[in-house]
């Protein structure tokens, strides 16, 4: 089972801590897949959950700021912009997405930020044989996960690239970005209708709640599309499973988060 | 190998986070005894290492009051006294010792401390059948672990205690305070003699470097004494080979400590 990575540590005052940070924080799996990764590699780091409201981030920040064990925040929802802020340098793939969902915190106190959900969904599209490049995608959703997989798609040479988002200012904002770094990407914005596309990624939250709507009418797929998710809980959303039961191809949360977790270690220096 | 408690572990964003605190950090082994203790309990909470210095406390203190999935805090030396003064409450023992060395967080922010080092030592003989009622104790030291284990020794029955500590009027105020809560004990203070003794305890630190000076001159020991380390690393000190040389009975700091996890890991609510 996927979802029950026991890792066998022996955690001391010599061992390296990296923290999973958000609000809620139950829904983290992220640091099992870590620990496991790290673990077998023989590792001595570990990765923890903690858990902290928005309005309470400068105070949590600031005693990260002082823990000399602390390598390493891989910020969740909603902390992104407050540790975006934080950072005190950061890679050109952050500059370009805007956004940071890893820190990696040096011993003399620098803190460079970078993003790695795009590349963890490449990377995840990558290890199954269905490399995006030349592919057309829709693109469900320009939040933290959605621009980070517009420019990394763009990065993995996407022929083209529709947009949507509920508000459809942040969807151009990203469009217009990839527009400027990869200009030979055909993007734009528009509804989200999935007829005519390789892949469909959705982007957004929607689908993590038991009673939430699709993100789009799963009716409009049809077999041999590529669907894919970004949600980890369920494993099998109930857009995924609309989608299978038209006979189309699917790619797990899970997927790109294995591919994060790789780009991530690296960047942590994990090896 | 005592000193290698690997547990299986498995941490997700439902994991509760406890953590052990201290400047340094590298000498912590305690945190691999308590992962070890929950992981038998199948409990899922995990305990780790937490640097800082002591000039930065309390950055540190402000950022745990945020962090809601923790449970529990270890302060080690230095961080005792800024964590006695940060405590919403003490429990009895606490307000006898003066100190703390564990602080239960509960989910409504209330912080209430308590010390098991003495508790733990005392476990620690009573698990090897060395019940200190009646006896008579050389302790050396009343800082934070000699003065907790001033009034666990009392409250075991110790029949006689003679405090020695290089400044005297520590062991003068950990010793009136015994007198105080404990009348039935014969309690002074003076140079450490170790003629006559049942149980010679060091409860310094000194013994922890390579190049340290024994706490006391073992050479006045004598055989069939019990002679006690507090100290972790190494597991056998230098005083601890003396007194083994000349005939003693020892006990290792690792025996304190395990009575001492069990002891709060009952606080900690973890059964």
């Amino acid at each position: 089972m996927k979802n029950k990575l026991t890792a066998p540590m022996n955690i001391t005052g010599e061992t390296r801590v990296y923290v999973v940070v958000g609000d809620p924080i139950k829904q983290v799996r992220s640091t099992e897949l870590y620990n496991k990764l790290a673990a077998d590699k023989g590792l001595d780091v570990v990765f923890i959950p903690l858990h902290f409201s928005a309005a309470d981030s400068e105070a949590a920040i600031a005693g990260f700021r002082v823990f000399k064990n602390l390598d390493g925040i891989i910020p969740t929802i909603p902390h992104k912009p407050a540790f975006l802020k934080m950072v005190d340098e950061l890679t050109p793939r952050a500059q370009m997405v805007g956004a940071v969902n890893s820190i990696r915190c040096t011993d003399d106190g620098h803190w460079l930020g970078d993003i790695f959900d795009g590349v963890g969904y490449v990377n995840g599209l990558l290890a199954n044989g269905r490399s995006p490049a030349g592919k057309s995608v829709l693109l469900i959703g320009s939040g933290g996960a959605g621009s980070s997989m517009a420019f990394a798609l763009a990065e993995a040479g996407v022929g083209r690239l529709l947009i949507f988002d509920t508000i459809m200012d942040k969807a151009d904002r990203v469009a217009a970005g990839v527009a400027r770094y990869f200009p030979a990407v055909e993007v734009s914005t528009g509804e989200p209708n999935p007829r005519g596309f390789d892949i469909v990624a959705n982007a957004t939250p929607v689908g993590m709640a038991i009673d939430d709507p699709f993100p789009i009418n799963p009716e409009l797929l049809t077999p041999h599309q590529l669907v894919t998710e970004m949600i980890m809980q369920p494993e099998v959303t109930k857009f995924l499973q609309a989608a299978r039961n038209i006979g189309c191809d699917t790619q797990v949360g899970y997927e790109a988060l294995k591919g994060q977790a790789q780009a991530n270690m690296e960047f942590f220096g994990l090896k």
